[in-house]
């Protein structure tokens, strides 16, 4: 891939006075719009991670992720707003309360409702849900995979039917590529296969080396095109490969040697034991650029966190919290709750008096059973706040701990206790 | 009914020094447990109302309802929260965001869930749903009134089966009133038959009777008994008699003469055409004393309760705002919006730029279609909390036409405003 800060040069073939040249070419030549001019003529392509200290008894590290957004400090939890809201909670909350760096939209959901139109007149996602810092948004290839049955996978890309509708659409890594810079996303991520669990050898390396041609096709299409919004757009191509040693290692390689500004870890969190998980984990990140943050996509638990960080992850999400939230499980600095047990029926403590969200002393143990139990949507809502909140928690806390040099024996003692069920 | 004030001098004996005679009964005849004792010492049957400013062209009037959670000011409309919670919204939200100054809990739905036995452990719904201003609850006749088969009335009761599980339950006057003492309300309603629209005569007349004598025995069973959490609670007794004037006037002059500290009009709001609705309301305020509130139960569009504070009414509930908000409908200033419809596809104004709540700035209304069109929970939580704050709005806004003398007036353009489909 093309260093991203010499992009704009490229663009205007002049490295040193780009916005001279860029007036004269629209002045003449009309190549570029108003939109683009600005886009070229600003200092784009800020995205910048620094890495500010390495825990010396693991991989984990802390840094910091810049982008025209905002700033991220790493390790992050990103939360999950798969259409365009994190489910169950005011934005102002995701922000203010939860204090979420950056959201995470789902291409695929986003593409189907509201649909492009609509979010291009808005003008992106960000002014659409409100949200005015980072967004990541995954390419579709998961959604896609999910789909199973409902989707036919070729050379060119994938035609799928609708979840919603049953109505055909067809994702290439062109116009996954296209519908990402639409949306508005700060961090786009490649179009890929998601490989099941468990996966068939050949299945895998075949799957891996379209992966591969497709984020060639990624690459190409990023390059040729531009943020639509005035601010900058990085590409996140995403390691494969199973839980095959020699094929992550084969797609490691391959993903650090396009020099991207971060790269992901993806087919992992899918049905494969955890040791497994952490195995590959450990593989792809002794191989990924350090300079560079790495994303472990779609994990995890709060112990699946703390081994990715462990690991050298600096990025992750997952529904887990919102979506067990929602089933009545709470995940605290002392183990899991399942908030629908008769046990807490006569709980009239708070929540979690140890928790970040307000949510945490406003209510009761008790009064949420009933909310789960009574099936009142408040109940939903207090729980998906809470595990935000505490994920948040958790990944600034271990932040801190790499910060302070003691990590990994504070992660070793955190793991049990959150993984506790009480 | 026993004059308020009067009580805790009848219950110690001595109406100039009650403490000290309570004192000495717990020393020797120990009649009082502490919690009665407090409430007996302490300066309590609190409520009053005082009506500050008389409407000169209509019967509107602007009052103040104290109770020991605070102070109301009506005209008011009160949100409803089914099984302790409004539905979709905050506690924190109701209070700060909306603004409301009381809210309503069902005695039917809180019997049944979390059950009589977890909110006494609580020390009542205020401590157990983290709401400190003023509660009122119903009888438990509305909702026993519409489970219809489900249910067989006598002269004693009814016994109805429970709506989530078939179990079988009985309420009597008295023990809806211990209920209600146990759920901490500050205004208890008396237990009554809920007539259906349309209803026969004899039907309307017989149950009418009943109605009264059940409210006899509630009132006997409430100077029986005393608050349980330390603070004062009132009851309130309903005009029944169906759409038949002389039924109306009957009741209204029966209800009238029982001296409680407030009075509600229930059996309207059922099916009746509006203007039938307004014609009870009016007859009934006429006869209702003038130093009590009034209050309308179940009632109604922005609309009925515009007309209802123009014929003396100073108390509302209705879940219209919360139940037609998760269903897309929004109520505004300038009318109903079903945000739903194309038409709000591409709107990316903001909610209400009007609206005194967050939600009304934070989000446009192309957001808050879209999370309708993809049914994500955060669109029934805004639209809710919209609604709330508009219908608080709607009557801090009368009060304060009918303080400025000018309320008929505003009324009627207020009314084709909010009425119109936009």
């Amino acid at each position: 891939m093309t260093e991203s800060k010499n992009k704009a040069a490229t663009s205007c073939s002049n490295t040193e006075s780009c916005c001279i040249d860029i007036e004269k070419s629209i002045c003449s030549a009309k190549l570029f719009n108003l939109c683009e001019l600005t886009y070229l003529c600003q200092n784009f392509y800020l995205m910048q991670f620094s890495l500010q200290v390495s825990d010396p008894k693991s991989s984990a590290r802390a840094g910091e992720l810049s982008t025209d957004h905002g700033t991220i400090q790493t390790p992050i939890f990103m939360p999950v707003g798969t259409i365009g809201s994190v489910k169950g909670i005011h934005i102002s909350d995701v922000k203010n309360d939860i204090n979420a760096d950056i959201i995470l939209g789902n291409t695929y959901h986003l593409y189907l409702r509201p649909g492009l139109e609509v979010i291009e007149q808005a003008g992106g996602l960000h002014k659409f849900n409100g949200w005015d810092k980072p967004i990541l948004t995954d390419s579709g290839g998961y959604q896609v995979y999910s789909l199973s049955e409902r989707r036919k996978l070729t050379e060119e890309g994938v035609v799928f039917q609708s979840h919603i509708d049953g109505s055909r659409h067809n994702f290439t890594p062109e116009n996954v590529i296209d519908t990402q810079r639409l949306i508005g996303a700060d961090i786009i991520m490649a179009f890929d296969e998601c490989t099941p669990y468990p996966c068939d050898y050949n299945y895998a390396k075949n799957s891996l080396e379209l992966t591969h041609r497709w984020l060639d096709r990624c690459i190409t299409r990023f390059d040729e095109t531009h943020p639509k919004y005035g601010y900058a757009q990085s590409l996140f191509p995403i390691v494969q490969g199973s839980t095959f040693k020699d094929l992550r290692k084969q797609s490691a390689e391959y993903i650090a040697s396009r020099g991207a500004d971060g790269n992901a870890i993806g087919g992992l969190s899918v049905g494969e034991p955890h040791e497994m998980m952490y195995e590959m984990t450990d593989l792809v990140c002794n191989i990924l650029p350090k300079d560079k943050p790495r994303y472990l996509m779609g994990v995890g638990t709060p112990a699946n966190i703390l081994e990715g960080i462990s690991l050298g992850v600096d990025m992750f999400d997952c529904v887990l919290p919102t979506r067990n939230g929602r089933n009545g499980m709470l995940f605290t600095k002392n183990g899991i709750i399942n908030i629908k047990n008769e046990k807490w029926k006569n709980d009239f403590t708070v929540i979690d008096n140890e928790g970040d969200s307000f949510v945490d002393s406003l209510y009761t143990k008790a009064y949420l059973r009933h909310l789960f139990v009574a099936k009142e949507m408040l109940g939903s809502m207090i729980a998906s706040q809470h595990n935000l909140a505490f994920y948040l928690w958790l990944v600034r806390e271990a932040r801190k701990h790499i910060i302070d040099g003691d990590f990994a024996g504070w992660k070793e003692k955190m793991i049990i206790k959150v993984s506790k069920r009480i």
